[in-house]
Parts: structure tokens; sequence; C-alpha cells
């Protein structure tokens, strides 16, 4: 993946408009909905028992999200896995929070046991907790060295055996064998509820257009630090309110030139 | 229903401020309540079986919206539904995406059968599965034709012996012996997840200080059609972001002599 | 608690970034996240039983909200409660429209005897009837006179054997000794759905860092109006989607020195 492929991507996404299944939580479901409708994506939330085997079926993409998880939710999200793994539906998951309660890093990995997940998107501690190494949680973020993150993509990647991004300030993006680096981004999403989950449901929307998992993610993540930075540069000194909407409109107006312009995708060094 | 009936109830919703109990799903319950509060209506969101029979009494209106339904909020929208019709509280309904599982078509059903509702509102394919018509779904969205549109939905009202509203980028209203055309609104509100969940809640607000279900859903589409007009000509080419936030504004400030002048409603030619 | 000091306490917040666990409802859940986050304090979301007592002992203050209960929350917000209760972590209670439906006066009333609550934060229909007084209930908003409010806050403080704020035009906080008055805020708050939650949330996070309850409430009602009232300079005639934008980026920007001049927090005088 290089910085020419993603904006490239971009423009597939926008032209394909895929149906993004998403089973998340009650407070980024309506800026997940509008950050993959400004994108280009087409979002569905839908997390009843009843119905998410059907919705994961005709879906381009399945996303898995546990922030306000219940034992409701997991027990749809497994069913709503299966389904799309037998209908060969590829799946996102993110492990929000996993490590903060024992319920959380249990069900995380309850999920990636049962489901097949392509792709698995979190901060340090998030992935480190679900993939069972020992890492420390520092309150919702992780402040590790660079190295460290990079080392923990990899390891986590081998050990759940999927492709594994850690985002942070910068993304490690890893398969196991080779790591890809995403160096595009602003502090001040983190001052937005939401940014990572939706970032999570990004990916999933370009693995519904691309075949190879690092290869969506890097894109995914690489288009949607750009269109941060646009909108950071945009919104500057105004504050955390403006900048998540002018973020939206920039998910929207990001063309694929400016992508292949401001993308900092590199390869990893380990 | 003309512009200038539709400006006048306008001002009616404001001086009476309704009340107006939703039902409704986790993407759009703030969205729904920020829009009700700035058109000058009263939201309450309450969906729990202990509470919802009370809470509906005691509405100016209940709107029923399935777009995260579960088992439990279909148990809890019939007792609201059936508490509505016994103290005379006017009911409407959102079938969202009725057709795409089929939980969804039979919950939709099921809630229309035990319910009197007094509007439907949704989109081409969701009025056609909710009335039991074989109506293709493409995505969430419908690509008609337009004299298709207006056959579905004098026959929808006919079939479920209620008032229909078939919106998209005409609306048709019909009562099952006369059909209505209302032709404001930008294209723009698709970028915005919940701008339907919100005109289901609008009409609601309107068939709360009118009586005739028809010339309320074709005054509140007028009426949500000309903010949308305004916004979308105040944020041009900014991004579905800023348009969100300005269609708020909108919302609270578009008077009555703005429809008057600008809402466009028409007989249909069935 | 003055001007200056309230400004002070601001600081502190920003200085320690407290984790404040909400159990709340799914109309201001991403409100009260965002605006915690602008704020400067660290907001998690979680409500299932299985982690509530966890993640409450974590946290640096718990905030109950009662704005869309079940049955399953009110025992998560119990079970939370005591979690918190025995580990030190203080409690703020928002009991949502309180009177309206019997199932809300009685599971208020059930959490306030179960859970040591240190602040009950609401408006004047739901403190009072959550105090088990008779107080007329109109909409959702009370208009009674200024002496009875100021009456009411510390009658349900005794009553109730915590510290109460009385929100509206002027707030009330009351120890059930000494009541304090806080003038500060706009009225176009009362536009955007959750600015009373999260206010609540805002109350929770200064508690986190003040031990003194009713102090603690009225630095943050004093902030909080402090920053609504520049958001609402700035914003003028504009509507109250631009208000909400321009709130959180206030609430992110407000200074110690910005509180110190406009915060207007006085003795009452029962």
């Amino acid at each position: 993946m290089n910085a020419q492929k993603a904006g490239a991507l971009l423009s597939k996404v926008r032209e394909v408009n895929p149906l993004v299944h998403n089973i998340t939580n009650i407070v980024v479901a309506n800026f997940t909905a509008n950050g993959l409708l400004a994108l280009g994506a087409s979002p569905v939330m839908a997390d009843a028992k009843e119905e998410v085997e059907e919705m994961a079926r005709m879906a381009g993409v399945l996303v898995l999200n546990i922030g306000t998880l219940t034992e409701r939710t997991v027990e749809s999200m497994i069913l709503a896995g299966k389904s799309a793994n037998k209908h060969g539906v590829p799946v996102v998951m993110d492990p929000v929070a996993a490590g903060a309660t024992e319920f959380r890093t249990r069900s995380a990995k309850q999920i990636l046991e049962e489901v097949k997940v392509a792709i698995v998107r979190g901060n340090a501690a998030e992935i480190a907790n679900a993939a069972g190494q020992k890492w420390a949680i520092k309150g919702v973020d992780s402040g590790e060295a660079e190295g460290d993150l990079e080392e923990l993509a990899l390891h986590a990647a081998r050990k759940l055996n999927t492709v594994v991004a850690v985002t942070g300030k910068t993304d490690y993006i890893s398969d196991g064998k080779q790591t890809v680096k995403v160096s595009n981004g602003h502090s001040i999403l983190t001052k937005v509820t939401g940014t990572g989950c939706l970032v999570s449901s990004v990916v999933g929307a370009f693995l519904a257009v691309e075949k190879n998992p690092a290869a969506a993610a890097a894109a995914a993540l690489a288009v949607y630090g750009t269109a941060a930075e646009l909108a950071a540069v945009k919104t500057a000194d105004q504050g955390p309110g403006s900048f998540q909407v002018e973020f939206l409109n920039q998910l929207s107006k990001v063309t694929e030139e400016q992508v292949a312009l401001q993308a900092v995708i590199e390869k990893g060094g380990l």
C-alpha cells in the first residue's frame, strides 16, 4: 500500500458504496453512521439476535464493537459473525476498552475465538489485552514507546492469526509477517468521542472493496488521518465541536488526489 | 393543504409545543430530540414497558420507529400504541428498513395490526414491504419511477387503512382516496443519518395539532423540506457536517412566511 | 465557593482528568461524552451488570442518569452505586423526568434508598418528585417562583440527606443547612437536548476533584453556565445547532480567568 493506492481505494469505496453492518454502542452509533455516509459508504445498525444473521449475510462487511456491550449484544455479535463467516462477508472487530473490566476482556476473547475476524483495530492497551498479553492500561489510552507498539502489532497479529491495526499517534498495521506504519491524523481526534470507533467502521468500508486486509486497513487509516488533518487546519483554535463538524465535511470532500499527496505510509522496521 | 396553511400549522406547533413521545432507535435518538426542540415541540424518549403506557397517554402524539428494534422494544411499542389508541392520542409509525430482514417486516406488520396508526411514513421500499406488497429493495433506498410511487402511496393507504407518506425526492401523501405531492427538500438530506426518522417525528408534532392526518403530514413535509432548502443554500459546498448543524438552526428559524412562499404542495393525479 | 475558586477548580479538573463513569441514556450518551472530553475529563459509558461494579470502583466519580431507564439499567445503577459506595467513589444522580411516570418516580427513590448519593441534580419537578414532595409537573420544566425553588432545594437536601442542586434560570445548591445560588447560563440551553444530563456529569467531574459536594456542584454550575454564555454570545441569532457546536468549543476553551470574572455565585437567603 502506498499513498496513491490509498487514494484510489477511497474512490473505489465511493463507487461501490458498500453496505457496512455495524453492531455498535449507544455512544457512537450516530457519529459512526454519519461518518460512513460522509465517506461514501452505506451504514446499517442492527443488533437484535432475530435479524443479525440475515443482515450480516447481505452486507459488504460486518463491524463488531464492544463499546457498551451487554450479554444480549455479545450474543448478537457472535451470531452475526458466524453468519458473515459462512457467507464470505469479512469481519472487523473493535475491542473497545478490553482490559478495563474482566467482562470486556472475556467477551473480546470469546468473539475472537468464535468468529473468524479479518482485522482487529484498537489502541495499544485494547489490542494487548484482547491478545492476552500483559500490557498496562493507563486510563483509556496507552502512552507506550514507538518501538513497543510495532512489536505489539506484530505479536498480536501472530497470536490472533489476523491482521491487527494498533492506532495512536502513529498507526501500526501488521499481518504477523510485515508491518506498515501510517502517520496521518491529528491529536484533536482524541477530544471527540467515537473517533476510534468510527475508524474501525471506515476500515470495514475499505475491507469491503479490497480483499487484502492489511492493505485495506492501511489505506483506511491514511484516508481517515488525511481528512482529520484537513479538518484540523480548517478549524484551528476553534475547539472540538467545530472540528467534529468539519471532520464529517472532510470525510465527504477529501479527494483521491489529496490522499495521494498527503498520506504517509511506510514499511515497518521489524 | 396548501403552502399558506402549512406555514400557519408551523406556528400552531410552536404555540402548542406538543409533547412527542418517541420510541425510537439508538442511532437517531439525539438528533430526533434536537430536531423536535428546534422546531418548537417537546420531545420525550421512553421505551421501558413499565412506563410506556403512562407516558403515551399523556403525550400529544406517539411516534413508533423500528430502527434498532428488539423483542423488548417491539413489545413496548405495542403496549404504548394500545394505550395511545385507548386515550385518543394519535400514532405515527416509521417502519425503518422493513423488508431488509424478516424480523423487521414481521414486526412492522404486527405493530400495524395491533395498533391503530394514523400515519405511516417511510421510503418506497419500507412502505411497500410494510403493506405486504412485493417491492424490490435496493439497499436502503428505492429508485422507482415517479408514477409508481404515487400509486404505491394510494394502494398502501388502502391496504393499511391509514394515511401513508412515501417520502423521497417528491413526497406522496395518500389517504387511500386522494394523494398530495410535496416537492420540497434537498438531496444532501440523504447524507445525514436520521433525517427520515426525524421527519416521522416532525409529522407527529404536526399531527398533535391538526386532526386531519393527510393535512398534518403534507404540512410537516413541506416545512421540513423548506428548512432543508434554506440550510442547503446556507451551507452550499461545505459538506454534510455543516448542513446538519444549519438544518437544526433552520428548523428553529424557518418562519410561517417562508413556508408560505416556498412550500410546493400539489394534488396528485390518480 | 466563589468565582475565583470555581475557576481554580476548573483548572484542577483539567489537571487531574478524572475518569467519569456514566450509566446514562441513549439520547445523550454521545453529547455527554463529548462534553466531558471537551471540559478535560475522561468519560466512560458502561451499563452491563457484568462489569459496572468493576468499572465504578476504578472511576473518580459515578454518575447515574435514568433518562431512558429499563429494569436492566436500574439494576446496573444499583450494583454500580453500591460498588462506588464501598470503594469511596462519590456518586451523582440525575432523576430525569422523575414524576412523569410511576416507574421513574419509584426507580429514582429506590436508587436513592439503596445507594449513598453525594449530589442529586435535577430541575424543580424532578427534585421534588424524587424527594417525595407534591410538586406539579408542567411538561418537562417547572415554572415556579424563585423563593419556592430555594426552599425546595433546602427541604429536598434535608429529606434525601444529600446535597441537592435544583437547576433552572437560577441554580440552587443546598446541603440542607445553607443554600448557594448560581446565576450563570443562557435560555438557549433549553433548546439543546441533554444539556441537563451533561451538567450532571460535569458536576460529577468537579466532585471527583473536590470533596465538598456543595462546593463542587456550585463550581461546576458556574463553569458550565459561563461556557454557555460565551457560546451564546458567539452564536447569537444563529440557532441551537450552532450553539451546541460552540458550547462544546467553549467547554474546552473557557479559562480559569474567564470563570473568575464571569461566574455569579451568591449565598441564598434562607
